[in-house]
């Protein structure tokens, strides 16, 4: 790795890719074989989709929303070589607790993976009293460590950073309702130790009549991508039709070192559900970022994201080109 | 018929029929022409769904719900030789009351159609200052009588026994509201002559986060089938998702003679909506059963149910796996 | 008793009575000392309200919606000599249920007392899967027993008429929602025997912008009054103000063999919430009536009802006069 | 052009056309090429629906809705030979307007273009404080003036007659409230000058039950086109399912003079979405018409309608067959 | 009338006064006889309330809203030598209509008066396809014309200016819902002929949390009152507490020329409801002004206001100190 | 003070005081001069309510909500000899930030007090996009300092613990939605700094039929007062009416150690709305502690509370007496 490179990260040669169709001038482009992951397969599921995947020794691991054919919500390890063909477990990730006071779950939905310093990281919404943050924590995706939530219910759509700002953890978030939440904001929170958080700061509010992808809630997507110009976030954005949510999703700029500061923010959305598999599902018109994987050296970039809450697309773009485009589209300022 | 047959019921030889396909291990499974009836199989019809089939003669009859062009919903009768292929009137069916005072009905919707001791009950959803139970009978198809609104609006997804149960005639229901109702238990209740009911017992509510697409309202399906475990109830239930209601169904297990005590009742769903005939239609993924045909010698099944509330699914199983599926999979005690 | 009496009933010479103040055209007027019976007349109440009085023996008996200080709803027994004077009991009324399958209910409230036949039926709002029709009876208001709940959920404001007609009891009841019921209209049941209810007819809706008083609900008040005229109903109507729902009454007569079919119904209300105690208490401007004595040697009745959901107010009349103020002021036809 | 033709009009031997498929006997056909606009057929666009479609010169010309790909709502000029191939703008139009004081809009859609007397008029949905109706005109389109908003926020649907009626301009419309409206009547304006605006007349409601296609809202679709039996206006019907709203269309027919009486109104929709490209989309479920392009010495006409808020369909038909349908389909009187 | 007089109106010696009481140091105070109207002051009325009144004569008249006992809105005339006491009629208003054609109205209410170049003009509540703003005129307060309803539905609280604003009358109106709308901004809108109206402007928004009482909603009370330094406009605001809406009323100055522009307009309120009959009766916590008079020689004015929806209060006041309240209070800049 | 003292708690002789009066045997009872603070008891205040009273040097400080004439909800400081008669400031208290940084609020209100080791915290219901809480601290109430929020929006009713728990400070507070909130529970968190919170733990929820008054939301009160039996909490709790939210109060027990463990839950209210001043103002029905004072020489308590949103009232009680009626009420277990 040298200076020289935009994103602040690891190779990864392995990352799963195709090349961008020819004719075709989207800035993210579709995987030809979605959906990467169909809705069945794992045993006993009715979907898997909202997947948070993460290279892992020689190949890659992750965290899937596995919905049961009770449609229950809950997250199941999964392995891969390529990030492309899965075996994913058949049962939900049993979290060993720290201590019994840690708040049990009713339900699990919608993780996030993030490695920082020494283990990787699982967010997810955790249901205590309603829509809330769960954390918990792996070394080697075989035993799992569930913690302290960070934040009071309700909540949705926690991300942490992937390494610390200014000596404390990171973490964005949504403050939420308790139920199906027709707003929604993306703040940012900070811990000394992952047990206690403050300083919350607010990011970002929906954009009114000039991004109307963008114009009832919004929440972070996979965990913020260090580069040069400053974090990269791909976020979700719902818009609020008279048959329901849409879920389409983009990606903003944040300063290194302030996170709560906007330098950028993508006007148009990069993906909205516009194939059959992203309008037609169990919840119809819903394309949901959960993951993303980088390699430096090349610039690449794959994003995981749900499906129609039933399975996993992945789409492909490169990093510079993604932040051209948000700040040639910029929403600030 | 011998005592060691499953299904307390008559042969049926000649029902609807396609074997399991190799590899697939559903305990239902689609026909593979499916829908087996189409939207305009009948004339001036926008839709045909919620299908209530019955043997009758040397084949079978139905009283089918077949909206007009002008989204009028009403109920017609049809006939078919193989219960596949299907002559549906161009109509709807014209009661005669026994009396004036008999309340009219600006709609109906939603049949379902018993034999019981000497006649076909047909079961409907009739507008009577909102959504109330309408009921009526007949002995050839040809000639219907409507009798007295069982009971009180608001009520929908009214369905007898197939017998008397303790010389009483019983009937299935769901109280709901004038609307679209965003709840909704299984009643059962008792008459000793079809036009005086009490004895008001409840049997099922929604479950909680333990079985998501039963969540919000569920409601019978077709007639209870009498087996030796136990009267087998096919229902539905409701998911309200961010994008509307989404309707499964599975199957429960009641008590012979005290039948609002839930014997087992299943967690997963049997069949939920994700082909592109249930998921695309008028209502979006819809799967709503209304009949099922059995035939005692075999053991086999197969449920008509409304898809997208557009056209009409079959689907096949057989008794013995369906009641194993409930009790492995029991949501009971 | 003689044939030119205008109310079908018996004598009542003790009955509650002041005549009307000097000057003061009203067809009800109210008692001087209300709220006769306050919020706190018996042990540990909070309020005492929607009060069901009848004669008993020398004197008078009732029972009593008496929520409690953990606002519990429930029915209390109470007995006086002169219907203003009331020793009510320090607990509910501790029903016997002839089976152990009769429903039980979270709490009763808005009980109507009627005498039929042999014995003292009570009626009441009982929770059973939601506001469902509870009923019981007494013969000496010492021993009570509860029966079968008449109808099905979601139902209110069930008042039994004081005589069969032709050859059923016959029951009007107003079929809601789970909720505060914006809507609801009165409806006639019958049955042979107390348990199997059928026949369900309805009686009147709500009114249009030509009475806004009565524009949002209905619901029967006390027993109907059989007189000469027909049975003579007072009941309540709902207007939903910016401010939340305002409870009025008035009167209609309805047929005497035939009493879903409304001869007349006054268009202007009898009393509205005016006064403080109807204006100012645990829910403002409410004026609910459960009970009415009459005495038909001198046509005169007295009506109990809620005020403001916390006390008991008293309004006095003559039949003749209602009834000529029903018919003059018409709403029908 | 004679005056045994039925459509008063002028003669457009080049308007887009396809016979009726054999074997279909629907009153319209759809395109075999549908959706006849994409979605992405100008640059940066969401979607292209709700087109509005004129003849010019020797070809035709159009205002597009054009949603970007930040869901934000503008419209656009465009230009085509045959009314199939299609160049649109890559930007929205941009209005001169007569004064700084006519109010600014913050988004524009569902335009409608009608020639009336010198020049072409555009009628869209402009958010001024609300969804209100905007106004301008173009006389080559090329360049276009905004003029004063005729009325009064909310306002939605608001479509020109192609003439005077009485020495007045003449508007349809349909008040609306802030959000996504479930109600909703046609209304008839006037104005001497298109700027004063007044005599408000009540055109036609949502029917009840008896066509539940158009049961909660309605509105006017394209320019009514003048024929001798009154004015045939399409207009665009809404049902609420607990899935959403469904948008189809059908007919009805106006007086010439006073256009606010209704001769005949069909009951049955003409179109309803069922093709996968009025399905899915966007908002599913929608086909919603914008424009009719008529030939008088042919009696033909093809319209131009929204399918699922994504992409623009088109079907054709024969005015004296529409003429027809409504009459025999009658639901007025 | 000389030129250093504040109002710019004629003299009222017999306007009804007190003066203000020692101690108090409010900018407007209550009559010490309030309410100046009772609920029962007219025949057979529930509530006389949002009176509108002028100088007339040689004493006043006024028009009044009074709803009857069947809580029927409708409008009536009243007489008065002294403002104070006043002789109403026994029924509503009889308009004669210029033509069959102007809108008919299933009510009235919340009248204003304004006398313009020759006669008095009343404008309304008027219930045309929900709720609308009715118009018409007398020269005596005998003969009462009705004319064209100015303005589309959904419309309340139109008011006119007392004189033409650049030739053309000028109208203030607040758009609405058809419910109890939960927003609302003030609206300007002119004509030159009372038929035809235009160039509607915005005026006044409810301000956001630094003036809550004004947050929900607002609307224009009296006819504006023409001062030297603007139009003193009294309007009504609305705050949406968790038992209700609140109505309080305050001042704001628009210019004289524009009167869209606001000068001025005071944060605080003037009259909040306080006393009993301003927070007990048919709608709890309403204080809402329908007509001022001013003596010009004196700079008096006297307020007549609706209390709780049931009878009419009365404040007093000088112009020079409200005009100094709110501008010394100023929200604007 | 000595061991067998109840109350851990200072010695308080000052405390404002009357003797229960005679033949009432209520376990709290009013102030004869209540409300003891008038509305208008500060400069161009609205309303005074939800007091927050500590002992200060000689006498006794205070943080009030004064809503003003603007209903601006603002937080002010006050003084008192001897707790009745205050002085309240003329202008809103204004708080020194240690850092740009901390969050801005739109309004503050509903205030508690309390002295932790060193100085008096306040805390309050902060505007930071919604409801958040605000906290600061003061050491002589002069000068004023604001810290970060300590929580994330939405949320209300925070108040800290009088000592450190563990080690940690401690804090209860009700997760709320932006708006009127229909549901609510309280919950615990710690903080070793006051910036950083976590450990958050769910205290008590609503309860449902078995004590309505509390059914559909509860909310801390004055700080728990610490006792040998436990932290006495007084909390108020919140029933859904058809005409709005009625708040009452009543007394819980909570584990010294592990306050998230209720000992002991009252069923009865102690308090609800029944006086006027309680029950008619801007917000009918309201009784809502934020204060209490305790001597624990004497076993007294004198409690502060809001009444009807505009006045605040005082009762008085011995807290061995609240034990006992927790106690002997409990609804655990």
């Amino acid at each position: 790795m040298h200076s020289s490179l935009l994103i602040h990260g690891s190779s990864l040669p392995s990352i799963p890719w195709e090349e961008r169709p020819e004719g075709d001038s989207s800035v993210l482009w579709r995987y030809s074989q979605n959906p990467v992951i169909g809705r069945d397969a794992a045993a006993d599921t009715n979907s898997i989709f909202n997947s948070a995947v993460v290279p892992f020794r020689d190949g890659f691991a992750g965290v899937f929303r596995c919905d049961d054919t009770c449609r229950r919500m809950n997250i199941r390890v999964g392995f891969s070589k390529d990030g492309i063909s899965w075996r994913i477990a058949d049962s939900p990730i049993d979290f060993i607790k720290a201590s019994l006071d840690i708040p049990d779950s009713e339900y699990k939905y919608d993780p996030r993976v993030v490695f920082v310093e020494d283990r990787y990281w699982i967010v997810w919404c955790n249901g205590y009293h309603g829509a809330s943050i769960g954390m918990g924590y792996t070394f080697d995706f075989e035993t799992f460590q569930q913690i302290e939530n960070p934040l009071m219910p309700y909540n949705r759509n926690g991300v942490l950073f992937p390494r610390k700002i200014g000596n404390n953890y990171a973490l964005l978030s949504r403050p939420s309702d308790s139920g199906h939440t027709p707003f929604g904001d993306i703040f940012y929170s900070e811990s000394p130790d992952m047990t206690y958080w403050g300083k919350h700061r607010h990011v970002m509010s929906p954009l009114g009549s000039q991004s109307l992808w963008q114009s009832t809630k919004i929440g972070a997507g996979p965990a913020p991508i260090e580069t040069k110009e400053g974090w990269l976030l791909f976020y979700h954005g719902v818009l609020n039709s008279c048959n329901g949510f849409v879920y389409s999703f983009s990606a903003a700029l944040l300063d290194l070192d302030q996170p709560w500061k906007v330098i950028a923010r993508a006007r148009p959305y990069l993906i909205s559900p516009q194939k059959t598999y992203e309008c037609v599902g169990d919840v119809p018109n819903v394309a949901f970022p959960c993951a993303a994987l980088t390699d430096s050296d090349t610039d690449r970039v794959a994003v995981y994201y749900g499906c129609a809450d039933t399975s996993t697309g992945l789409v492909f773009g490169r990093i510079g080109e993604i932040i051209d485009f948000v700040k040639q589209n910029n929403a600030i300022g």
